[in-house]
């Protein structure tokens, strides 16, 4: 991987950051925030303006330049990646560590005095506006809104905005029709006194009207916004998609419905003066509900009285809470995962010692397995296929220049998933196709103590995420080890395979307490730089649990796995395991074995159950 | 226990509320928190205005009167005590359940369209002042500084703020000398950019300057403000205690010191108007330090662009880090501690089956022994002495009215504590002098196991203690129990029981990364309303930790507990533990009989040695 030689790119930028063309004053700094106008995790390739201008493509990141300098902060998952894909005219500056000054703190070291400190308003959100810009204020600077991205005026071959087909997901899938989802969410408004409702997250907008696009890769979802009133629908969508037959059916746009459930379908680009027409006309007391992610520029639109603001949306909250649909659609796309994968690690025990596979060889033999089930659409995010040292690089992805051959020798660690029509996967294995060291053993089983601790953990009805997080690193610590990344995070359901309000991470974010339905991830993992990574990953179902004396009816809960593919036992050193965890291990093989076992037999893939009832062996600890 | 008849009380605020002898407008509703001008949690009895007005004196509620409503809230310690002192004037608002509105939005929901809500400037924290602000200015109203606090205007009786001497401290206790404290804050100040640093917390005035008060009853400190600047150190300070020769020695008020030491000491009422000056002659960039917790009256007097508010402050943070010299004295008090409490508990042993101990009684008898030991100073907060039913009270504090007599068929919960001039101890034990029931055993046998893991636990430096606080519960929750309080608290070196910056709750409020040299209590519990109490509680000590891989050299830490005080092993089912947990509890009562037996035979305490020892015998785990 050789740098992004970004030095006439940052010259221009410099040039339209004083051109009165783009801006109505100079300014002196310039962010470019990862996100998009929807503050997408995932973003579409005309919105990759910070790895345009940086090089640097990992998932979060926020790039600043100023006349002088070029810094970009990201995370641990991301140091070893933006230090190799940045070329010296940058600074990379390392989040969580301590020395690290935060981009206010830095923007005021650098600035000279009154500087003018320019971002797009439809990128960042109003939550991270308010914060940089009172700190820019009391250091004497000015946050200010630049309509025009400049990153847009000096990208010339920027790709279009993409506009993909629509499908619509009826209630065999969804469960709920988007008529009831509507009702759902106004009965909410009602207990908040608030008369409009704006969506601005693309998944929200999905999950509302059950439709699913495939305008940004990994998620299915598509640009668009939602307006609702008490008595109005308002969709802000581009293209001929309005047009397709189906789509128009599904949304009954052609029907005579009560006015209330009629929706009008808008151009996506008139969002914002929609809004602002909408904030213009309201009374006092009367108030728009938007998240406090939302861009600044839709949040400006709302006078500053009639602001609703809340970390989590309504939305957001309910598409948390998976119904009994949603949840058996999860659990059929994790069976079809599970044969996948059983079908590849079998193959891989067959060619690995061969030495003609590679990092990217086994995550396309990976895609092609997963392409072969019912229903699959495609990949939920890009495959990290890694092996030996690459391991270590948490969110790897290996290209033509990093890419390894898997060998005898090396950990090899693939954590991948798929969108299917009916759910979403994520998993995390991490295989030996040789003989492990006594070391490589210890830490997996480390890590697999820790995800058995998430896993079987019992925690009364209410309890936040983060307050689990440590259950997962207990046995790493007790040995002076860890690892730099939360334990998990929500994940949709043929959505995002990053979606809120829940989590499992040290980091004290605004989570909402786990109930049953929620679906997360459970994902500790240990990484020696330079040598391999090990992760164990379950996508796990939150479900109601059995206790003796069962918090006074406060009730529990606890997790079921979804994903069932075996954990490799050759990893494992059974005798750092308690009796109990064995039988954890073997029970989880047990299912293994049962139901992607008759899946397997279903689909008449025999070698690869052969495979599977090897693999789910059960342990026995020597007392 | 009797409530308090407030109904008259009501009646004479809610005249003042309107009066225009007091208030410039009329309030519709009058906040009455529980804290004084220093955000104290303990405090005088001049300053125990919610109290007065409702009855309900524990240690944290705020009362809310309007012209037809009056509110108390306050947390799960405090329900059923809260519950119990007050009249039918007022109604409980239980915190922390699903249902009970916050203090604004019952406001909103009470209050008459654009009302004024008064609060004594000087008793609202700054960034309580200003959530609450915001959150009735929203709704149309405004919340109002009342100069006189309307309550003092209806107390006739009320006592005089205390004035007592002052102790010096010399450097065997402290280990530092206040000029060098004064030297390590000028550098953070420095560090920060700032030019002043008000000093508003009792405990740290008390630390800053070496000294130690009895202005308020458990709490080793004394009503007075600090402002240090880069050259000049001001106390304010009433009374003639600056008249005593050896504090006018501690302080060199009479010596020829370099400028910027020299104290200048002030009336305590004059901290308002020279900061107001202070305020006053600052140019831009000029910045002044205050904690966030100070009061609204003080930040006020600084002009916003001038303030530099953090949540904790230097000397907080460096007063919880203890030094060899204090860490020493921590020792030593809780030697002598531990002997009050064998002689203490030898003595139930023998009194209890006669039917004639109470719990004012046993708490006397504690306090007796405790004043028995070298340097004691005072108790370190109201002994919690509670038998059967009243050990649910998680707060209690047996009073004529609640007094029960200890037996050999309810569970005895002793929750105490003392000042000594070297330490500050706080322990609780929970005892059986007859035979447990296999349920009650069971109890107590989760609740150590949680002390167990939370005492055990290896973490990487940088932790934060609310990490840990799912540790204490783990194995409560495993069985479907749980306790409504956190699992520890920051404890000051012969200064407040509790103190911050650090702690292991799951309430994720800002707490410091943990560090070597804290100090903090490890207190899970169990409780079973109208039966029973559990908790078993030791102040530990903060320590490295030595493990196997040492976090590639980041460190790690562990605790080693101060307190030696056995834990009944009668209470224990011992098939419950493992068997590190019982190795556990075998090697801390090892340590009990060697440190704590020498103790008893040099003080000649021959019949509690014999009792140390017949309660510190090996437990024996059947496999």
């Amino acid at each position: 991987m050789s740098p992004k030689i970004t030095t006439e790119l940052l010259k221009q930028l410099r040039q339209v950051m004083k051109s009165p063309k783009y801006v109505q004053e100079p300014v002196q700094a310039y962010i470019v925030p990862s996100g998009d106008a929807h503050q997408s995790e995932y973003i579409a390739p005309c919105d990759c303006r910070r790895a345009f201008i940086s090089g640097f493509d990992g998932s979060a990141g926020t790039a600043i330049v100023t006349e002088q300098h070029a810094a970009m902060w990201t995370d641990g998952r991301y140091f070893l990646q933006a230090a190799h894909q940045m070329d010296n005219n940058w600074t990379l500056m390392k989040m969580g560590l301590k020395d690290t000054p935060t981009q206010e703190d830095w923007l005021v070291s650098v600035l000279p005095e009154g500087s003018k400190v320019g971002v797009d308003p439809f990128i960042i959100p109003a939550d991270q506006w308010k914060r940089m810009s009172k700190a820019l204020r009391s250091a004497g600077h000015d946050l200010v809104p630049v309509k025009e991205n400049l990153i847009d005026t000096i990208w010339t071959d920027c790709p279009q905005r993409p506009c993909k087909p629509l499908i619509t997901l009826d209630l065999s899938y969804t469960g709920v029709s988007w008529r009831d989802k509507i009702v759902a969410l106004r009965s909410k408004m009602a207990e908040r006194k608030v008369l409009w409702f704006v969506v601005t997250a693309l998944d929200e907008v999905a999950w509302l009207f059950n439709l699913r696009g495939s305008d940004v890769e990994y998620n299915p979802v598509f640009f668009a916004y939602a307006v609702i009133g008490m008595n109005t629908i308002r969709l802000f969508i581009d293209g001929d998609r309005m047009m397709d037959p189906a789509v128009r059916e599904h949304l009954q746009l052609d029907s005579t419905l009560e006015p209330e459930f009629k929706i009008q379908v808008m151009p996506y680009g008139s969002i914002l003066s929609e809004l602002q027409a909408v904030g213009a006309g309201l009374s006092p007391k009367e108030k728009v509900w938007l998240s406090d992610k939302a861009s600044y520029a839709l949040t400006e639109a709302i006078p500053k009285v009639y602001r609703y603001l809340t970390p989590y949306t309504p939305i957001c909250i309910a598409k948390a809470v998976k119904n009994a649909s949603e949840t058996e659609g999860m659990r059929r796309a994790h069976i079809k995962d599970a044969v996948a994968l059983c079908e590849l690690f079998n193959w891989l025990e067959k060619e690995v010692p061969k030495g003609t596979v590679t990092e990217i060889i086994a995550a396309d033999k990976a895609e092609e397995f997963r392409s072969q089930q019912k229903d699959f659409v495609e990949l939920s995010f890009a495959t990290i296929s890694s092996t030996g040292p690459n391991g270590a690089i948490i969110h790897y992805k290996p290209v033509p220049e990093t890419n390894r051959t898997l060998s005898v020798n090396e950990i090899y660690l693939l954590d991948s998933g798929a969108q299917y029509k009916d759910g979403t996967t994520d998993v995390t294995r991490t295989m030996h196709f040789g003989t492990p060291s006594a070391y490589e053993k210890e830490c997996f089983t480390y890590v697999l103590k820790g995800h058995i601790a998430v896993s079987a953990a019992i925690f009364p009805n209410g309890t936040k995420g983060h307050l689990l997080d440590s259950f997962a690193r207990s046995a790493l610590w007790d040995c002076g080890l860890d690892y730099l990344h939360g334990t998990g995070h929500g994940v949709g359901s043929f959505l995002n395979v990053h979606e809120g309000p829940c989590g499992i991470s040290y980091k004290t974010f605004a989570d909402e307490p786990l109930e049953a339905g929620m679906i997360v991830s459970d994902e500790p993992g240990y990484y020696e730089d330079g040598s391999f990574g090990i992760r164990i990953e379950n996508v796990v179902l939150v479900i109601p649990a059995e206790t003796k004396y069962n918090f006074k009816s406060r009730g529990s809960l606890t997790f079921e796995p979804l994903t069932l593919v075996p954990i490799q036992t050759k990893m494992i050193d059974v005798n750092l395991l308690t009796q109990k965890e064995c039988n954890w291990v073997n029970d989880y093989h047990q299912k293994c074995r049962e139901v992607i076992g008759a899946e397997l037999e279903r689909q008449g893939r025999h070698e690869a159950l052969r495979w599977l009832i090897q693999e789910t062996e059960p342990l026995i600890r020597v007392q």
